[in-house]
C-alpha cells in the first residue's frame, strides 16, 4: 500500500471537524478530530482551519482528491450546496457535488438530501446521508431504516440504494432546552442519565403513548412528592424523550405495527440509550460499523470517479 | 347594601395580586390588581405586601374576614398548606385551609389538590380549584370539563360538585422555551400570534397526530424552504403547541372519541386561540363567566362560615 493516501475525506459538522486519511481500496489510513466544526470557526476562514487540519498530513500532493459532507455544505458553512430531492442515491447526491477552490485544488462539497412529505412539509438532513451509505455498504437491501441519534435525531429509510424518505425528531434540542431553561431542569442535579430512571422515563413514554406536553410534567410533579431524586430526574426526562421518539417516528415513516430493524449511527453513550429504548418498546435494533462517513465519502469519490474502487 | 366589605378575597398568583372587595350575597363591590405575586416579594415580607394592597380599602374592621388562594399556600408563599386529595369538593378543601397571622387576625389560606394517575404519577392545581369552583356555581352538573391555559394548562374534570381528576400540559412554557432558547426562535420575528398561520399550526398537529418531536421540526424546515415567514412562525408554533394539548389531553383522561364540552377559563386573548384550535378539531368549547376566583372564594368562605350565604 503506498505512503500516500488516495482521498482525504472530511466530515465536517457544526461541532467538530473529522478527517480521514483514505488509501487505497477505501482503508481508513489515519483518523483525527478537530473542534473546527463550522460554528466554532468564528470568522469564517475554512480555507485556514483546512490548513490547520491538513498539517500533519503534509506534504499532501495536488492529485490527492479532497471530499467534504456535513454542515460545511450549509449556507453558513463554506458555499451553499444545493439539496439533493428524495428519492436519491449516492449518483444522485454525486450529481449535485459543488467544489471551492482550496490552495490551488479543489474541495468537493457534499450536497445534503431534502424530502417533503404528504403534507408539503419539507425534511432535511446533511451529513447524514453520507454515514448512511458508508454504513449501507455494497449491499442493497429491499429496505433498511436508519436512526441517528442527536440534537436533531434523523431516521431515514433506504430502499435499493436509495434514500425514499426521512423524518427529523428535535429530541435533543427538547433535552437541552427543558434542562437549561424550563422548570423541569430545576429538579435536576446533574446531567448523567441513571440508567434505571431512563427505564423508568421509557416506559412511562409508552404508557402515556407519548404525549410529551403531559408527560414531561411528571418530572416536577414526581420530584415535588419526593418520588423522583434530582440525581435522576435527567435520565428520567432522557428516557421520556427518546421513548417517545422512538414510538413517534415509526408512524411518522408509515410503518405502524411492522416497523423494520433499526440500524442506528451514532457515539456509543447514546447508541446504548437507544438500544435499551428500543428493546423496552419492542423494536429489533443493531448498531452499524463505525466509520460510516469514510465509508460513505469513499463510495461517493469512486462515483464521480475522485478515485477508482479497486486498487 | 352596606359600604363594608362581607369578604376580601385574594387569587394571589405567581405573579399578580388579584383583590375583591365582595359585598353581601357575594356580589363583587371591587376589584383591584397588584404586581404582588410571591415571585415579585423577592424579601418574602408578604405581611407587608397585603398591607400594601388594603391601603385603599383601609379601614377594613378585624371581622371582616380574608381568604387566599393560589401559589400564596405553596412552599414558596406565605406558608405551605398541603393538597386537598382528589376526589375534592368544596368541604374538603375548606377542611384543610390553613390560617397565617397578619395585623391581629387571620388570613385563610387554601390549599391546592393534587391527583394520582394510574400508573402512580402525581399531579397538582393550586389556585385553579377556587376559580373552577367559581364557574361551576350551585349548578353541579353530572360531568363537566374545564380548561384553564397558561404556562402550564390545566384540564380539570369535575362530576357531582368535586374535582375527579385532573392533568397538567406544559404548553405555554414549552413554547416560552423554545421561542426563547431553540434553534425554532431563531425562525421569528415577534410573538405576535398571526391568526392564519395559527390554525396551519392547528391544521399540521390534527395531520400528524400531535408527535411533537417531529412536527416542531417542520417550523425550522418551513422557514428554510420559504414557505412560513418569519413573523408567521411564532403564531405557527402556539398552533402546533396548542393544536397538540387539545389532542393530548381527551386521551390522558379518558375521554377519547367522547370528551364533553369544554369550559374554558382565562384570559380573552388565550381564550381565543383555545376557541380556534377546539373548533377546528371539533371539540365543543364555551368560555366560563368571568371573576371565577372571587365567586369560587365566596364559596368556599360560605362553606367554612366566614360568612353567611344570603345578606
Amino acid at each position: 500500500m503506498s505512503r500516500l493516501p488516495s482521498l482525504i475525506a472530511l466530515d465536517w459538522g457544526t461541532t467538530n471537524l473529522h478527517c480521514y486519511r483514505i488509501g487505497d481500496g477505501g482503508a481508513v489510513m489515519d483518523h483525527r478530530d478537530w473542534p473546527l466544526g463550522i460554528m466554532q470557526i468564528a470568522d469564517g476562514d475554512f480555507a485556514a482551519a483546512l490548513e490547520r487540519a491538513m498539517k500533519p498530513w503534509q506534504p499532501l500532493p495536488p492529485e490527492i482528491p479532497i471530499i467534504a459532507s456535513g454542515m460545511i455544505g450549509s449556507r453558513q458553512g463554506w458555499k451553499e450546496v444545493p439539496y439533493a430531492l428524495c428519492p436519491a442515491g449516492l449518483d444522485d447526491i454525486a450529481k449535485v457535488m459543488v467544489p471551492v477552490e482550496w490552495n490551488g485544488r479543489r474541495v468537493w462539497l457534499v450536497p445534503g438530501v431534502s424530502c417533503i412529505d404528504g403534507r408539503g412539509i419539507p425534511d432535511v438532513i446533511r451529513g447524514e446521508e453520507v454515514q448512511i451509505f458508508g454504513a449501507a455498504g455494497d449491499a442493497s437491501p429491499e429496505q433498511a431504516l436508519f436512526v441517528i441519534p442527536g440534537t436533531h435525531s434523523k431516521w431515514v429509510v433506504v430502499q435499493k440504494g436509495r434514500i425514499v424518505r426521512f423524518a427529523t425528531f428535535m429530541t435533543g434540542e427538547m433535552f437541552a432546552v427543558l434542562k437549561g431553561h424550563s422548570i423541569l431542569g430545576r429538579m435536576m442535579q446533574g446531567a448523567a442519565v441513571d440508567e434505571a430512571a431512563f427505564r423508568r422515563g421509557v416506559e412511562e413514554a409508552k404508557a402515556v403513548g407519548g404525549r410529551l406536553l403531559h408527560s414531561l410534567f411528571g418530572v416536577r410533579t414526581l420530584g415535588l412528592f419526593g418520588k423522583l431524586p434530582e440525581a435522576e430526574a435527567a435520565g428520567y426526562l432522557s428516557g421520556l424523550l427518546i421513548g417517545t421518539e422512538l414510538l413517534e417516528a415509526p408512524a411518522v415513516l408509515g410503518f405502524e405495527g411492522r416497523t423494520p430493524p433499526l440500524v442506528l449511527i451514532g457515539q456509543a453513550g447514546l447508541a446504548r440509550h437507544y438500544g435499551a429504548a428500543a428493546n423496552s418498546l419492542g423494536l429489533a435494533i443493531r448498531e452499524a460499523a463505525p466509520d460510516g462517513a469514510a465509508a460513505g465519502l469513499w463510495r461517493l469519490a469512486c462515483t464521480i470517479g475522485l478515485v477508482k474502487e479497486v486498487a
